[in-house]
């Protein structure tokens, strides 16, 4: 077995401590991976406080963690696309059942057996429990990790894992390119990876905030427009304008606002979940022709794409840096909004 | 000018009664239309009640009509498409700007100008009103009317005009054709022409009903299986089955039990206009890539394709014949829904 250190919360509520655990042997398909950098993801939070009890609840003690960058240290016999000293990456899960129709379509995330996830999740033997990226290596299969190219900013690249992929996904499906308009509403970790992976694809970018204070940042992260929403004044002028929405935000919020801000034909696509249902009238729709979405990561082939494309754009999340000693303050700042735009816990030195 | 004899409310409530009022006279680019044949659509019946009072108000006298099929009977001087003798389609608009992006994409529905429709509608001029298809005849820009192939039964023609081009649009603009199951929501007037249709296309077709009394039916369409909804549990074995789902219901209803039945990368799409808006949860749509999207009726190159491809296809509406005498039980039983499933005015012998 292969020993593992980490960080846990032992009940809701609780602080991190370490906790030291277990990862299965390398198996033949199996690579060994010491984390480098673990992003924070608000779904962290979430499953640490187990706020999302009746869907997913949680099982303590609970070591988060599905924005991992780490270097291969150990191979397995029959593994063919590593090698020790590769960097890899691992996002949301880790394994699928690989013969429904989904896994077979390279969507695992929707796996008909339900995805082993990176953490909070049970392996396909059905007893081992997965713990994730705040520790300091992982154990995967080679076919759920993802290659990651020597960038300048590893750091950057593991909110990628999930934030990139999130949003990545919708903005390629509904065609985001040039010529195109694309809205983003929020502009947190999903919002800004949304923005740099839309001007990349060539789209003109819009950024819906709340927040005044954020327009220099969306001026530096490459957004075309920048418009506050607590005028409403401010969105009549756009109306039935835009391509496509991509809606980043979890908070309880009206979307009808931002339908009637696409053009015929237009796509807006949720990939936040608040947690109260949307109210759309159906009118609000079939004038111009207009889809309402939504969207889940994506799959271990969609994921890789997603990587090549932002290492041949130079693409990487903004970071800030924190050691495990910091975890409490970084997850009061998240749940805040109080970062820009993602914290990433170095590992590396933990 | 050209005479006309039609059949009009002259207020909420009242009962139809002859109405004689002229049409302009055959322009260069005009066709006279003696109308053979007029479906009556359940928006005629929600405009002739002023029902739509908040977004489309009635002016009175009002002609419904907008499923038309007639003969042309006079072409103008430039008329290029049509030859006396042909017969010829109008659907739910005459005019539009011809100028904006809509209309130069042949999405005319959606004109920014608005597009000018067959009745209770204003011409470009700006201050003809428009009177429907309850009538002898029709002048039309030649460019807005469709052209119609001689059919075994033209009376069945009538209704592809508003529900034909209603249900092929989205069947098609989401994919129906073979190895795709389609789901059709409610089967009246537009349900049956869905089935009609997505059946031609070659998808696998479920119809889901309330009414246990059209088993029989659902089986004469063509359609491959019949569920009754009273039951929940007959939805559950279906669950994430569906690539489309054609919603049809007017009435106010439930969609999250049909977004529990697409499959991954789904889409059920909304074309009936309930009072009350639906209320979506946005994991409803992430969980599984879901769309939920709306159509309205189609453009003019659509649905000249529309007929083209019901007539290659040998498909026309289901309908029960009607004098104009008969058309207030017409109405009353389209309201009630007992109607197999178009009333068709025979204006040849009004």
């Amino acid at each position: 077995m292969i020993e593992t250190k980490g960080y846990a919360v032992h009940e809701p509520g609780s602080d991190f401590s370490e906790f030291n655990f277990e990862r299965r042997d390398v198996g033949p398909n199996d690579i060994l991976i010491d984390i480098l950098y673990a992003g924070i993801c608000h779904s962290d939070i979430h499953q640490a406080k187990d706020e999302w009890h009746d869907s997913m609840p949680t099982t303590y003690p609970l070591v988060p963690g599905h924005e991992i960058v780490g270097r291969v240290v150990r191979v397995g016999d029959d593994v063919t696309k590593f090698a020790v000293g590769d960097l890899a990456g691992i996002g949301c899960f880790v394994d699928s059942c690989r013969e429904c129709v989904n896994c077979k379509q390279g969507l695992q995330q929707f796996c008909f057996q339900r995805a082993v996830f990176t953490y909070n999740g049970v392996e396909r033997d059905g007893v081992t429990r997965t713990y994730g990226g705040y520790s300091n290596n992982y154990v995967i299969d080679e076919n759920y990790a993802l290659k990651v190219r020597p960038a300048d900013d590893l750091r950057g690249v593991a909110p990628l894992l999930c934030a990139g992929i999130t949003t990545y996904s919708p903005l390629k499906r509904f065609g985001a390119g040039p010529g195109k308009k694309v809205g983003v509403v929020g502009l947190g970790g999903l919002g800004h990876m949304g923005v740099k992976i839309a001007k990349a694809m060539g789209a003109e970018v819009t950024i819906f905030s709340t927040s005044e204070g954020k327009a220099a940042d969306a001026k530096a992260l490459g957004a075309d427009h920048f418009v506050v929403t607590k005028d409403p004044a401010n969105l009549e002028p756009l109306a039935g304008t835009f391509n496509i929405i991509l809606d980043t935000v979890s908070a309880d919020h009206d979307i009808n606002p931002y339908l009637g801000l696409l053009g015929v034909g237009g796509s807006m696509v949720v990939v936040g979940v608040p947690e109260k249902p949307n109210t759309v009238h159906s009118l609000s729709l079939i004038f111009g022709n207009k889809t309402l979405a939504g969207s889940l990561i994506g799959g271990i082939p969609e994921t890789q794409e997603m990587l090549d494309f932002c290492a041949d754009h130079n693409i990487t999340a903004d970071v800030e840096m924190i050691d495990p000693s910091r975890l409490p303050e970084a997850y009061d700042r998240t749940v805040k909004a109080d970062v820009r735009y993602r914290f990433v816990i170095d590992m590396q030195n933990a």
